[in-house]
């Protein structure tokens, strides 16, 4: 099982971040989103999205984040751009383990990096956490994303031009 | 050459995650990216992060995307969860050929879908231009980010545990 922790969310500043950080948690594999403070505005627009688009996607806001990670059974990854290679990383990560994904906000305090197991840098140029983790979950997963299935009402069909979409 | 087209800025709404959209260009690989919208402290930032950081990646903001689509030799592509499949369609881009690549904010108006030679999904499903692009240029450029050397005055050495940072 794959869950993404989102650490640092302020409600003004990162509200449209941490949406598009919980949209890719759900469309690249992972099972489940614990938000560090309570925004009952995401969790609200996220579980619309799952209604219309299929899933059994979960999200909780308003975590303690070290109760998490203390009671988690399973490798705790940290994303951040000091971290390990990807690929070098990839490698020693037990993909039968349930894992743990910490994406933080801005400054990510200490405990973090020390509590993962791993710390993992997707380059070392600052970018994105939206980029990071479908990057992490495209290697971790061996691009799964490419091939699921969410059974939405909502369903879209790939097309080079136009907008091809179901709605059941 | 590859160069991102951002349509659809709405400063207020958007100054993060077309920030973040910026530095994802830049970190896997883009040349340039092209801002629809005049926004002056963003290319401030997008520049001060290339002083220190590196590279000779640049930003134009103001820009009249039809005028630049109509002047461009090469291909265009736009990324769209309404788009045909990344590995059907990257088999198809030559990539000796200039790139343009377009991704929006909200709504995208027809005109882009039709003037792109290739429109790309990332998935079907909603998430973000941020995790789109790193996405195309991960599978375009071939994981060339991974070895991209930028010579900034700050460097960042990958590490499991903690921060090693070189500054020259």
């Amino acid at each position: 099982m794959i869950v993404v922790l989102r650490i640092g969310h302020r409600i003004d500043r990162d509200k449209r971040i941490t949406t598009h950080v919980a949209l890719v948690a759900r469309a690249f594999g992972a099972k489940k989103i614990f938000i560090t403070t309570k925004d009952a505005k995401i969790e609200e627009n996220i579980r619309s999205i799952c209604k219309r688009f299929g899933g059994d996607f979960q999200i909780e806001t308003g975590v303690k984040p070290k109760k998490i990670i203390q009671s988690w059974n399973g490798i705790i990854v940290h994303l951040s751009m000091y971290g390990d290679e990807l690929e070098k990383s990839i490698k020693k990560i037990d993909t039968n383990d349930d894992i743990l994904i910490i994406v933080g906000a801005e400054k990510v305090p200490y405990y973090f990096y020390e509590a993962a197991d791993f710390n993992v840098s997707i380059g070392n140029q600052p970018h994105s956490e939206v980029a990071a983790l479908p990057l992490f979950l495209d290697r971790y997963t061996k691009g799964i994303w490419s091939r699921k299935k969410f059974d939405g009402k909502i369903e879209i069909i790939p097309s080079n031009k136009g907008k091809k979409v179901i709605s059941k």
